[in-house]
């Protein structure tokens, strides 16, 4: 169904989706000197002896802030920072929602990298964490580059990351159902973009037998003519066969799909050239690549979609609230790949406990194991790979 | 009392202020697809037709950044951004409790003019106002005038015109009490930081009959050396007969003193040379610049300080929170004079019709009527000063 005007109707009423209120008594002259001055002074000095106290005597070890400059909004591209906005508040509430995270959203009036980076680097101070989010490549990358390099806090674009760590928990699960081994198969990613990039290098990450990678202009191979930075090292990590060729031709035998491209591309022809139980992720939004009962009838094994109205729905919502609440429990300084490959595991592990089949490979978000078993993993694997700053249960959760 | 002790233990157990809710219903994927995507996208797309719909689709209209640096905190002086953080949530607090205005704290990592303007600019479509907080002079004032000039939004530096507005206010009453005119009365202000250089403006924008401003080195006149563009522009409006020392020979005859200072600058026989019926207002923090009782022993007729502890509170959170809710309900694109002006007589038209007496002159903070009548007296003033873009009672209230 089309939600659009019944959402309009109520984005005109809600006048925004959060509301920042205090947790603090304010009822009388002694609740003010004890909330604000002169007592709040205490904890000030606290703070200027020891900088990180600001974790524990402010909001800072759970506050987030959600960050776009409106270049990649959803499906509608670049609309602007203020138009993003709709969509960074609702992010906000699903951090709140779905983590218990009080995230904040800035939009950022600027295409330029640097600025992006020197301004977010600047009231970083206020936060424990940073989520970028709907930022266009190739500058999504180095926005978030550049910000891992400054500062202390977890930085994440969840475009990127939070879609690849859904995206390998789906498919560790459909190849569960398929009967193969990660180590030995081939999947192919059409799309280049933040989602397809970060897909790529996460099922490398995870020691996947081979990924080719395809844009408008076919596979993705070394030494390939005119490719950014980021693409060149793609390419250095993918593809080893140096396959060229457009998309028809990359799929021929592959065991996987996963698209993050756009309407249509795929044809069931395609899908009959895959290899074996082919498993097909057509997740361009709203319209996939090709349609579930199109890509069944052409022989997928299993298939799942970015929609909410088709079985198995790739959400970054199954991600990122657990994700940050694990990063923001153990203080982390980063959300590195141990922690993305932790958190997949983590997800794909609970449809595995309910039984997997090929219409429920992945849990629902109002799973309340979903956010428990993401954070718990997630805060693990940053300890044990030393980017924890503090032990979960300690102060932080 | 003192109440660090106190106060520090709850921060410890409170672990931030605030709390970042959200208004919207998020039981089941349906709500989901209303309050964020796909649904959200028809908000996004209002807004990017026409900008202002922001304030209308997003919490905005709604929303003020609190801005620091922490180079001038409460009374501890430049303790760093992140020591800040604990005043700048209890403003968030304040600005809630007493204005309904959903208020953030952020804290900016530069002391550097045009860092500061840069990185609050780009931010800035996120918000509908900036107050700025504890910016120490004469950077406060070029970091307020170069947002107020960048931005479409009030930009408030409230430690000088919150207490401005709050002093000319308690200074009406005063008059009213000793039977003299403000048109006909000259003023001292002791301290040329923030507070005191809005204070003597607000003063003369009031038709103050004469104000003399002193710092360390006595009395601001024209011509005196080594002055900066900031205090140099106040002896242009000040001090007209051009008077020359220290800050007792200012105070001779002198009918109002106010103390923007430090601890114990005034001595009681300063209070007894200066004009019939001394009004005092000595708010240094935490010890006035002469204690209530020794100014009345030498003849104050009237006497206000910093101090809840004492009658006659000189308190910002009079003003700050309705002079905000007022310019956000009209989406006024600055604070100006007249604003101020006329929030200053709101408040003091509440305590005049209660009945003034020497240690009634100012209303308390939780009187309802404080928000209502300052909110109200703002907005108006907003739209017949022509910085109104709403007009009260439409989309804002």
């Amino acid at each position: 169904m089309d939600y659009s005007e019944e959402s309009l109707k109520l984005h005109y009423k809600w006048r925004g989706k959060l509301d920042i209120g205090y947790k603090v008594p304010i009822r009388n002259k002694e609740d003010l000197s004890l909330a604000y001055t002169p007592g709040v002074a205490a904890a000030c000095l606290e703070i200027q002896k020891d900088p990180l106290k600001s974790y524990e005597l402010t909001g800072r070890w759970n506050t987030v802030a959600v960050v776009t400059n409106g270049t990649a909004v959803l499906g509608l591209g670049d609309i602007g920072p203020l138009a993003g906005m709709p969509v960074m508040e609702g992010k906000c509430v699903l951090f709140k929602a779905f983590g218990g995270v009080d995230a904040f959203p800035l939009c950022v009036g600027s295409k330029d990298v640097s600025k992006i980076i020197e301004a977010v680097s600047l009231i970083a101070g206020s936060f424990g964490g940073i989520n970028l989010e709907d930022i266009a490549a190739p500058a999504c990358f180095e926005v978030e580059r550049g910000l891992k390099g400054a500062l202390d806090i977890p930085v994440f674009h969840d475009d990127q990351h939070g879609t690849a760590v859904v995206v390998l928990a789906a498919l560790r699960n459909a190849l569960k159902i398929v009967g193969k081994e990660l180590g030995g198969i081939r999947a192919v990613v059409c799309g280049a973009g933040a989602a397809g990039n970060a897909s790529a290098r996460l099922l490398v990450s995870a020691g996947i037998g081979e990924v080719i990678m395809c844009d408008r202009k076919g596979s993705v191979y070394r030494g390939r003519e005119g490719m950014d930075p980021e693409k060149a090292s793609l390419a250095a990590i993918t593809n080893r066969e140096g396959i060229k060729g457009d998309l028809a031709c990359a799929l021929k035998g592959a065991d996987v799909f996963i698209g993050v491209s756009a309407a249509g591309l795929v044809s069931p022809e395609m899908v009959r050239s895959m290899g074996r139980d082919p498993i097909v992720f057509p997740m361009a939004n709203p319209v996939p690549e090709i349609l579930p009962d199109e890509a069944i009838k052409a022989g997928a094994a299993v298939v799942g979609t970015g929609r909410s109205d088709f079985p198995n729905q790739i959400n970054n919502v199954l991600a990122f609230p657990g994700i940050f609440r694990g990063a923001l429990d153990v203080r982390a300084s980063d959300i590195n790949e141990p922690m993305k490959l932790a958190a997949s595991e983590a997800l794909a592990k609970i449809s595995e406990e309910d039984g997997l089949d090929r219409s429920r490979i992945l849990p629902l978000p109002f799973d309340p194991r979903v956010r428990e078993r993401v954070a718990a993993a997630t805060a693990r694997a940053a300890e044990s790979s030393g980017v924890a700053r503090v032990s979960a249960g300690k102060p932080g959760v």
